[in-house]
């Protein structure tokens, strides 16, 4: 399957909800009909891990599934660590295109930046392979994937017939409801986090906090918007780049006598 | 110290080095004169861990040291874990400035995506606070901070003088040269990392690996990076912001058929 005369794409799929999540298996059951496939994913789940990478313990890869055109590594890691460790050593050559998710909950707005699955989308960009987000707007581990793999499918495609801009990944949300109604391209909505933490009492009188809270659109009438597109009843599809610069701010700097 | 009526700035400060760090206290030697300070930070390294989140464990917040015009509190959790707490829970206002670091070690081109200083940083222009990083280049614990302390306090009070647009942090890295030759405002550059395991074998007989490699500067030719500027022994300044979006992208997937 890695062999270089194949004239299927090579197409290296992570997640990080772990490798037995319902989303990956939805997403990987529609990409063998695609191209061969190579899963490097997490053992367990790795939510809102962003781009973290694990620098202080080692990793194992255990190739748990091999059939033709379908392989399938466990990785004790980030899905960051799994898509440098597939790229640099597993596979023996670059991917095609490199697909995470689907994730089991949103990642749209500001979400993208805590989310495993775009940060492995981000890895993959940082490698100079094409690389694509999916994730679907329900929590739950029964979720049904159905819609979304319709949306996944036509966007891979798409992405394998094209050539985009080295660098670039693309951050796709689905909405939960059947049918959706399309897919739209869109900007990242600006948002925000509020009422973020759940404080309790344990058994030694400790006050202790969980990470909870909900999102806030703070931009509700704008209409490029993913969250737009999305509260619709649409697909959003958002293209990303790895340039962090505020272009806007450089040359304010300069004149407000940031230098030295 | 979180009196409103106070006229001295709130200044968080938070690292990914965790509390005992010597980037951290040279950080905060400087800032005490210059605000109140609130420090809560993670109880030991957490290096790489970019904008991860803490979700399957509560978080313990132990306020370590209380003296006037200084706080501290050790938080079992990431550098974001950190900041979103002491905005949501351990201030009783908003902090008029974000600082974070100072890191052990470079955070310059893409190594900011999987740094949780600059994390830290992102997590306070989330929440509408100006922030900024600040990262030597030089990892050793026993690290001279003198040259970093001087470049800091100058964007530091540049800041507070300042009122730069929401959603905005600024990512600065120093030289490890002595004396330091200014500091430049840089956009980011792109970049690399290369040979990125190695592998051994444990004495079962499995192979693992540890993630290490080197950077390779895309732009070499480029004079307007942060990369040219510290291999020039000037700190370089890069504003950054929250839009991950790829405008020059957008119409381009529409061209291409991307929408369903």
């Amino acid at each position: 399957m890695t062999n270089k005369d194949s004239e299927r794409p090579l197409i290296l799929v992570t997640n990080d909800d772990g490798i037995k999540a319902g989303g990956l298996e939805s997403l990987v059951n529609m990409l063998k009909e695609v191209g061969d496939v190579v899963i490097a994913a997490p053992n367990e789940s790795y939510s809102g891990m962003s781009h973290a990478i694990t620098v202080k313990s080692p990793l194992y890869a255990k190739l748990v599934k091999d059939k033709p055109g379908l392989k399938l590594y466990k990785i004790n890691g980030t899905p960051v660590d799994c898509v440098k460790l597939a790229i640099n050593v597993l596979l023996d050559r670059k991917p095609d295109l490199l697909v995470s998710g689907i994730n089991h909950g949103t990642n749209s707005s500001i979400s993208l930046h805590y989310s495993g699955t775009v940060g492995a989308a981000r890895e993959g960009a940082l490698n100079q392979v094409p690389a694509v987000g999916f994730s679907l707007l329900n929590y739950s581990h029964d979720a049904d994937f159905t819609e979304a793999v319709k949306v996944a499918k036509h966007v891979v495609v798409s992405m394998l017939a094209d050539k985009l801009p080295k660098g670039t990944f693309i951050n796709v949300n689905i909405p939960d409801v059947h049918p959706v109604k399309g897919a739209r391209v869109a900007r990242q909505s600006k948002g925000k986090w509020v009422e973020e933490f759940t404080e309790r009492q344990d058994p030694r009188g400790r006050t202790y906090y969980w990470l909870t809270g909900h999102f806030e659109n703070l931009e509700p009438e704008a209409k490029d918007t993913d969250e737009y597109f999305l509260n619709k009843g649409y697909a959003a599809i958002v293209p990303c780049h790895l340039d962090a610069t505020n272009f806007n701010l450089l040359s304010y700097l300069k004149e407000e006598n940031y230098e030295l």
